[in-house]
């Protein structure tokens, strides 16, 4: 495949694994380990198109809410992946609010970027993640100053994660559900009905094929 | 047209004023005004189906860059629209940073919250709107304090303006733009391929059939 025009942030939104885990057969829970070989699937096709960097959505402190079973399950899989992708070249970042119990001790080391191998792609999976808690920090940053804010994206606890090209959502919803809305007010947003554990390649380059013909104007 | 369940709060993007004036052999800044009287059949339509609030987003600070023949335009078009609707019942805010000469004058008095008839339905305009003004003021908020923030959406400058169930944006982009970061994080969005003056009526009843059959989870 050749394009244009490649985004350089693509922030990816894997939804569906419960649906598509009740679709099955399976129980609601049984879904999220199927999402492991897609995020393999598309980390390798973002390699080979030399994309710098990716954003996934791994859970949210109102996922936490959930029953237990899913919480170990998703959890689980969110461990399994990062362990995934760290036997590979990627510089991997998980950030969310890990004062908690609910984030994965396994995470811990990954607060801080990680490099592995040539470093050649950007990652990052947010876990335990939630858009007051990452704004909040933002103003907490604020407090007893008296300076002015002249950019919000600097002082927010995802600063370190730029603006955002293209968002793509698996599952047929067409919501950002909480992703990153600072770095996602620009991003062209690409909703693919299929589940997350039936991704194929071809819905990435779907997607890629429509971002090259979008009109960037940043509000120009 | 019936639904079984109807949005609250409607955010409207009325986009491709532009494409569609030079799409008709005029020019770029004519196609404003073609977006007065769909403003007013969507009111109409809202207004019976008893939908409580509609916030229309006028234009932004980086809209304000353009050449000053569309700059005139689109301020024309927004002091245009908002008088229209103070005829009709309607409780009127304009929202956007009006200490800058880019802020019609006119609109000034509408920056509190104007009743007019029998003020059945909330409607917003963003004018010379920007994200990043919007969540400065809140951080500004924070000054010298030592309070803990727990909902940001308390101390943004558009506090007023609650969590917006569907965005519907014309014009084919899908993208938010900066459109209330805040309110539209979990927004259902829907986008309409025609440009915002071919607007009709089916638009928006096609929007409103596909929304009532999505599942609110709120991330939950």
């Amino acid at each position: 495949m050749k394009f244009k025009r490649l985004p350089r942030h693509i922030g990816i939104i894997p939804d569906g694994n419960r649906r598509w885990a009740t679709n099955n057969g399976l129980e609601a829970q049984e879904g999220y380990q199927q999402g492991l070989a897609p995020g393999l699937l598309l980390y390798e096709a973002c390699l080979t198109l030399g994309i710098p960097e990716l954003t996934f959505y791994g859970f949210t402190q109102d996922n936490a809410k959930r029953p237990d079973k899913q919480k170990r399950a998703f959890q689980q899989a969110c461990v399994d992946a990062v362990k995934m992708l760290s036997g590979r070249d990627a510089a991997l970042l998980v950030l969310g609010d890990h004062d908690s119990s609910v984030f994965p001790p396994e995470l811990l080391r990954y607060t801080t970027r990680q490099e592995f191998g040539k470093g050649l792609m950007r990652i990052n999976f947010l876990v335990n993640y939630g858009w007051q808690w990452d704004l909040t920090e933002w103003a907490r940053g604020w407090e007893g100053s008296v300076k002015r804010v002249t950019n919000p994206l600097r002082g927010i606890a995802s600063a370190d994660i730029p603006r955002i090209d293209l968002v793509i959502r698996w599952g047929g919803r067409r919501r950002l559900s909480g992703f990153l809305p600072l770095q996602a007010i620009y991003s062209d947003f690409y909703v693919v009905d299929d589940m997350w554990p039936d991704f194929r390649p071809e819905h990435f380059y779907a997607a890629l094929d429509w971002y090259q013909n979008q009109d960037i104007t940043l509000g120009g």
